[in-house]
């Protein structure tokens, strides 16, 4: 592991599971749901910048509360995210590497 | 390391990037820009599951056109997600970590 | 008209316009800013949803307070969507009618 | 009614609702789809804008296959929200004018 304990993608994604299990939330975690409360976190996180100029939007993060806000939604898309994955056993990395893979043929450098 | 060369977050994060300045993408990836991108991939992976049951989401991955779409939006939501990140200088895998340990004291095991 | 003063979608387009204006808002009204402010706030309709069951969903609007935000996220979304028009000069109405006459050609009843 | 016959909400609700009963699509139309199905529709609508600078997006109508998409998700947004509508009884021309006369004692004009 690179990074200490649980911080890669396969440590939080156990952590997030074990955490919906504990607490019962297993049956609201359809992929449908996920996918759903993934994209209402996406939003949340667009929120932030819905009025800001392409320019304010590049210092966000020297204003302390909006900061905070950034990195909580940041989290919450994460979350969903790897529940989905969890839910229907995709691996979200390698299927990141492939399309990266994929995007270097159908967009080469010029 | 623990998967093979690239497929931790890091190292994905750094092929995009690379991927974006050897193509001149840079000028576009506001930070606002990405987090609305981040929202319309999360609203494709949506679409998939919009008119399905519960249970005709749980099994999505059965068919074999569906399960390459989904895990391409997966990909998708991922990379922006990065991108994201990477020009706000937020890690996503930390702001996660701490957002679990926050919701594990709100949200208490009965 | 066919109902009570202002109650037409021209009128509340108007009452919209001019609300923004009186405000200095119209800077922020760009047709971009428009149409991602219409996706967040039909988000936060999704959120009322997120967690239930399809039954459930049914059910929303003998909550009380569930019906207060369903009716107010219904207000928000179609103010962004009129303002949005307003900008760009699309006449909704017109829009809907001419897409419902190209989707009883597409989708045929059997 | 101030325009030729169908192009007020009403009528246009009314054969949405037609549409969808004539085809058998009922079943699928419960409040959450419908709101998930909204949100789908006003993300096609943000994908037109996503990488244009607030000057480009301006300008969109000047470019017709750009200006035809507009028309159409616009279309789109209006269809989910007056079928969202129709399912759960909720007049949203008054829902909007009531949320204005709200907004105008909350953002009073100094």
């Amino acid at each position: 592991m690179t990074r200490h304990d649980g911080l890669d993608v396969a440590g939080l994604q156990r952590r997030l599971a074990e955490f919906a299990q504990a607490r019962g939330w297993e049956p609201y975690h359809t992929s449908k749901n996920l996918a759903v409360a993934l994209s209402v976190e996406a939003a949340e996180l667009v929120e932030i910048f819905q009025w800001l100029t392409p320019e304010e939007s590049a210092r966000v993060m020297e204003d302390r509360e909006k900061a905070h806000r950034v990195r909580d939604e940041v989290a919450d898309v994460l979350a969903y995210l790897l529940q989905f994955c969890e839910v229907l056993g995709v691996d979200a990395l390698s299927a990141l590497s492939d399309k990266i893979d994929r995007n270097e043929t159908r967009f080469p450098v010029k």
